[in-house]
């Protein structure tokens, strides 16, 4: 389900002259001593040399031949097949089975009835270049799952991205949704805002289609002559109100086994309110060509050869649709290799292995990365050596509908997760380019360490050093500040998106998320044309980068399973918390500025004189001045974590606690981001338990960091704000006093 | 021949409450002492009761009537139908006659010969809602004036705007233009730079295309629909060297008279090196959907429904075209008005009359509201009224091929003009909208306050309101903050694009050129859609915006006719001076910094570590690193300058000298723009004399200010910016020492 690549912000101190020196192991090894760490070293040159690019294909290519969606008979057969291999490998393997809601179309139909008539295709045709995608049989038709039923009528709106600003431009133009369908483009937040936002505007309908301005022709040529989206590409997708709950919507908070107990699927909060679905390019442009009203303004434009406009009043739509509601059984893989010494310290990997069609890039891409890492560490078991922790892998169902799979495995054993899951790595597609990572910043400096000790397929340099040079050409002046002044990279907060979140921002597990992209960019995503054939043209051809995310995700797995104590590390997350900080306060200063001058146009007339009054455009609201915010408390718990985390520093450098402490630290260790949590959970989503990262309420997949604060400063709720300015200083404070009690073990 | 509204900076020190008053005259004017002041306050109150905006519509339904490009017998009508009109308001009227080399085309003909054939229409069709689109006898067919003939064949690339900046993105893909065609679309720099940096390059041929995404339906509905480009629409206009020098090219320097001297053709440097041909859309669609090649880039890709692509193997296309290259007369309309007590010395204010086809927008809509400016001083007259100083209306003939009607005249009464000419006042296309001003710095104040005194017809604003309230309300952070530091809009400088030209760069005479827009895009530009019908339906139908330029350009007329000492005013200058100086001493610092760190990416093989290797990218050049560059002279210059120009403000402020020194004094502060100039030009091209304003020699319309150190400093010409900086710094010194020697004369 893994959409954007994830970006890191990546600064360091090293001259420019480490590029034209090989890439060297760095010197020191977080968690290990001198010698445990030439031993580890030892292990992952020898885990290196059992990788086969030559596996990763042909696993792909049996994993993608059929469609494998939630509840196929190909899923099913993919799980058995995972489940398997995990055992020749030596690993202790069962199916965990959950019952779970998943609707597929009865009826979908969209037709325009004036002013001219048009029935929309609704249909990916079979390409002879492309040997699955004539599939139809098994293919799931084009469509939103957890759309409601319905039939409604109406004119069509464009919406741009259907967020919160553009109903704001919306109202602006005095124009009003209310009873009419809206017609959004793909792109600018997550699939599932934009019938959420519609409707809380009055839609009754909403269509959700693919421009080629993002995603089509003008990004590059078109499938099959290139890799992009052609005129006939659906993106198919979920649209459940992940950011309230993910999982199943009728089993909030606990496993959906067989006997769960679950609510009526009318009280589902996480349905939509509207009738939603997917559609092409070549099905959009004979509505978007009928629109009526105003030209729309220019960051709202696509790539069709058509002037965008509003509409309001052409052309009328209908849209009906009926779903088959029904249960249907996952199937997620779990993998065990008992540790040796603190076996209820568990490692967690995992990616789905679900997809929407064929889906070769997602997810099977990051899944048969992650099954050659499986195998080889499968081999050095055989060798005889054996982790010091629990590894676990999974394989999990059910990503694509709502990260349902990992949810309710999560769920249904969060006790013991609490007590045992150290970290969980997590994959999804995996592309061609440069090291991408976000995840838990107490990770942050081990992550940077994994990464400067791999080397990168097309190039002489490490992975990390890839990824620095990345953000030295290409980024920002302030990218390139930081790329000369910190020590590592900066890995990005983590949102949602993939089944890192369950266990982060559910049970407060220190997750990472890692892959590779940024140069195989194409359309392919939740079509039929995600296929073996597409992928290994378009996107990593010789698997080599699939080898390399097995080699950083399987050193990053050994060195956290062997690690004498757990390689959790805290002036890198206080500084990035001393970042994010920052920025809620200067938002909060910036929106206090935005709004009096703002206010000062409106009410002085000046707003309105510059106005074309060919345009009609209606005044903005003055809105409320915004007070004062005290944010004391933040920053005299940033001092405090400073302190805490620069003494942690200081006793932990080199040395390590003596043996009989050393569990007890690691417990300590891994459950800080435990105390990042909070049982009352986030405002109006209690199932969102973090305080440092969360998916926005309106941007679904895009992270909002110190969620609580900073949704309350963009909702302008200031009383709310300075609330959640208190819990979230308190859970900094408390976070601290856990580095404090680590620190006394040395 | 103007295209793009004039952008004014604005910045004044009153409240936002400003707006909540009625605008008000402002206390002092310039110039005039309390008396005459109000006296003159009277005269304009009389002058604007004399406008009536009928005989703007009537003027401009009879002059567009039928095409009356330069050479056309309706071009000739127009001139008499004016000299006939002048008379009748009372001026001494004649018209100018020059011979000027003019090509139209005989052969027209461009093909792709391979991947398929396709043969171009290089033909706007009529539409039955535009009354003259059908006038196909008269038209001029879509052509570039000034390219020369040829026959050529090869594969065609497309060069994006063409500038050098883009030859740049060319190489480091690879791609040579050397023996092939570009395609260009129109944008980015004037169009005459395309075919030279072409040419320059090694091409053999150039099309230029309006890109719907500049001009066309990605901007709003095209015509007749609404008011933008069609895709059969073509942008007709020339491409003589004009950054070399306007005017007629077998004549530079000297009025284009029967028997002046002329070159031969053969040895012109203004006509192209290449032939070069414009077409639309609809005939550009074709061949971009030929292209081969790597995806330009996202800066390079336009609103066709194609993927672009840089091309270089395929299509291949032929241009052929030859012209009749034969002798025209054009015909200048001069009507004057004797000054009853300074005679000798002139306020010119001049609008063009030619057009490219029927030109009711360019330039009829600026030409009517000067005739109806000079009917209403006529009316004056009547009243036995009689300006100060003498008064003189232009109508410019063949300003589209290249400023030749304002050149030849300037060029034939240059040394009459370099006496008595105190001002040029410049107007073209008028639309709908906000007042933009660019012009010489010394007239800013002056040019301001006639601004506040004239009201917007859209709000109960100035014009002077509304233009800075668009600063303050859509302006950048830093047009904002001036706005509310600054009493005065700061005016634009001017580059080239209408007649103003000669006037300013080659003789020294400060000008302006004003006008009205922002609020009535459209894509009519130099094709015969640019009609009466289009003009009335979409720009300014009531023209009532025709006659607040009367208004602007009446009262600044008037005010310079009647002044008791000419309103040039030095502080301003001396402040935008200060700019430009702080601009090339940070360009010159940004390009210090930037090679230093780009070579640095080079030789330390980063640049090249990130590139996707599918690119094929080439690694830039390294550049030589940039010197210290010495700006002290400059920047003691300012300081003379500064106490120069406020010793004057002093010394002046609220007074006037006796009256046997103001004439006296009125000549010292008009010449001061001559001082400006320099007889031996700037490099290369000496018929470009102004130090401080130049079009640039490759962007072509677009102002280089300090033109001689700029564009030594882009073209990395260390020695000759150094030499220039000192050039440019006697300049202003000698400017100061005639600001000292006005004030001597208080």
């Amino acid at each position: 389900m893994l959409r954007s690549f994830l970006r890191t912000a990546l600064l360091v101190i090293l001259s420019l002259s480490i590029l034209s020196q090989p890439f060297a192991q760095s010197g020191s090894m977080l968690g290990f001593n001198s010698d445990s760490a030439r031993s580890q070293n030892a292990l992952e040159a020898k885990f290196d040399s059992f990788l086969n690019a030559e596996n990763l294909r042909e696993w792909m290519k049996r994993m993608s031949a059929q469609p494998h969606h939630l509840g196929s008979k190909y899923g099913k057969e993919n799980a058995k097949f995972m489940e398997d291999k995990f055992k020749s490998w030596g690993y202790k393997t069962e199916i965990a089975e959950f019952e779970v809601l998943f609707p597929t179309p009865k009826t979908r139909i969209v037709e325009m009835t004036a002013p001219e008539k048009f029935t929309l295709k609704l249909n990916e045709p079979a390409l002879k270049e492309d040997a699955t995608s004539g599939q139809q049989k098994d293919q799931l038709p084009t469509y939103n799952a957890y759309s409601i039923d319905g039939d409604v009528k109406g004119p069509l709106v464009y919406v741009n991205y259907g967020t919160p600003a553009d109903y704001e431009e919306l109202e602006r133009r005095g124009i009003d949704v209310k009873g009419k369908i809206v017609i959004s483009r793909y792109g600018g937040s997550w699939r599932g805002i934009k019938p959420k936002v519609a409707a809380e505007h009055g839609a009754i309908g909403c269509l959700i289609y693919s421009d080629p301005k993002n995603d089509g022709f003008y990004q590059g040529d078109t499938y099959p002559k290139g890799p992009w989206r052609s005129e006939n590409g659906v993106q198919r997708g979920s649209v459940m109100d992940m950011p309230m709950h993910p999982g199943d919507p009728l089993t909030k908070g606990v496993g959906a086994t067989k006997n769960a107990k679950r609510i009526d699927r009318k009280d589902a909060e996480t349905l939509t309110k509207i009738p939603v679905l997917p559609i092409s390019y070549a099905d959009a442009l004979p509505l978007l060509r009928n629109l009526d009203g105003a030209v729309v303004p220019d960051a709202w434009r696509g790539a069709l050869p058509v002037t965008y406009h509003f509409g309001g009043g052409t052309p009328t739509v209908r849209m009906k649709l009926e779903f088959n509601w029904e249960m249907k059984t996952i199937y997620n893989v779990i993998a065990k290799m008992e540790g040796r010494e603190r076996p209820d310290q568990w490692i967690i990997r995992g990616n789905h292995h679900d997809a929407w069609v064929n889906g070769a890039s997602d997810p099977i891409s990051g899944m048969v990365a992650e099954l050659e890492e499986a195998r080889a560490i499968g081999e050095l078991a055989k060798t005889g050596w054996k982790p010091k922790r629990t590894i676990v892998y999974c394989a999990w169902d059910a990503e694509e509908e709502g990260l349902i799979g990992s949810t309710e495995w999560v769920e249904a054993n969060a006790d013991e997760l609490r007590k045992k899951a150290a970290v969980y790595i997590n994959t999804d597609s995996n592309g061609r380019g440069f090291l991408g990572i976000g995840g838990s910043h107490t990770l942050e400096k081990f992550i940077n360490e994994v990464g400067r000790d791999v080397s990168d397929p097309q190039t002489n340099l490490s992975v990390w050093e890839r990824a620095r040079a990345q953000q030295i050409v290409n980024g920002s002046p302030l990218d390139r500040n930081e790329a000369t002044s910190r020590k590592d990279l900066r890995i990005g907060a983590l949102g949602s998106g993939s089944d890192y979140t369950p266990f982060l921002q559910h049970l407060g597990i220190a997750s990472m998320n890692i892959g590779f992209g940024g140069e195989d960019g194409g359309g392919s995503y939740h079509s039929i044309y995600d296929s073996f054939d597409h992928y290994t043209r378009f996107n990593d051809p010789g698997f080599k980068y699939g080898i390399a995310l097995s080699k950083v995700c399987g050193h990053a797995v050994l060195r956290l399973a062997n690690a004498d104590t757990l390689p959790f590390e805290f002036t890198n997350f206080t500084d990035t918390v001393g970042q994010y900080i920052n920025e809620v306060t200067r938002l909060t200063d910036t929106m206090r500025d935005d709004t009096k001058r703002i206010n000062q146009l409106i009410s002085s007339g000046m707003w309105r004189s510059v106005q074309n009054p060919a345009d009609g455009l209606r005044e903005p609201k003055m809105k409320d001045e915004v007070p004062q915010i005290n944010f004391d408390p933040l920053k005299n718990a940033l001092t405090r974590l400073k302190d805490s985390s620069s003494f942690y520093q200081r006793v932990s450098a080199g040395k390590q606690p003596n043996a009989a402490a050393q569990k007890a630290l690691d417990e300590i260790l891994y459950k800080t981001e435990r105390v990042l949590t909070r049982t009352e959970g986030l405002p109006r989503r209690d199932w969102f338990r973090h305080q440092i990262y969360a998916p926005g309420f309106y941007t679904g997949y895009g992270v909002k960091t110190l969620p609580g604060v900073r949704e309350a400063i963009e909702q302008r709720d200031w009383r709310e704000a300075n609330e959640q300015i208190v819990i979230v200083s308190k859970v900094l404070e408390n976070f601290a006093a856990e580095i404090d009690k680590a620190a006394k073990l040395y």
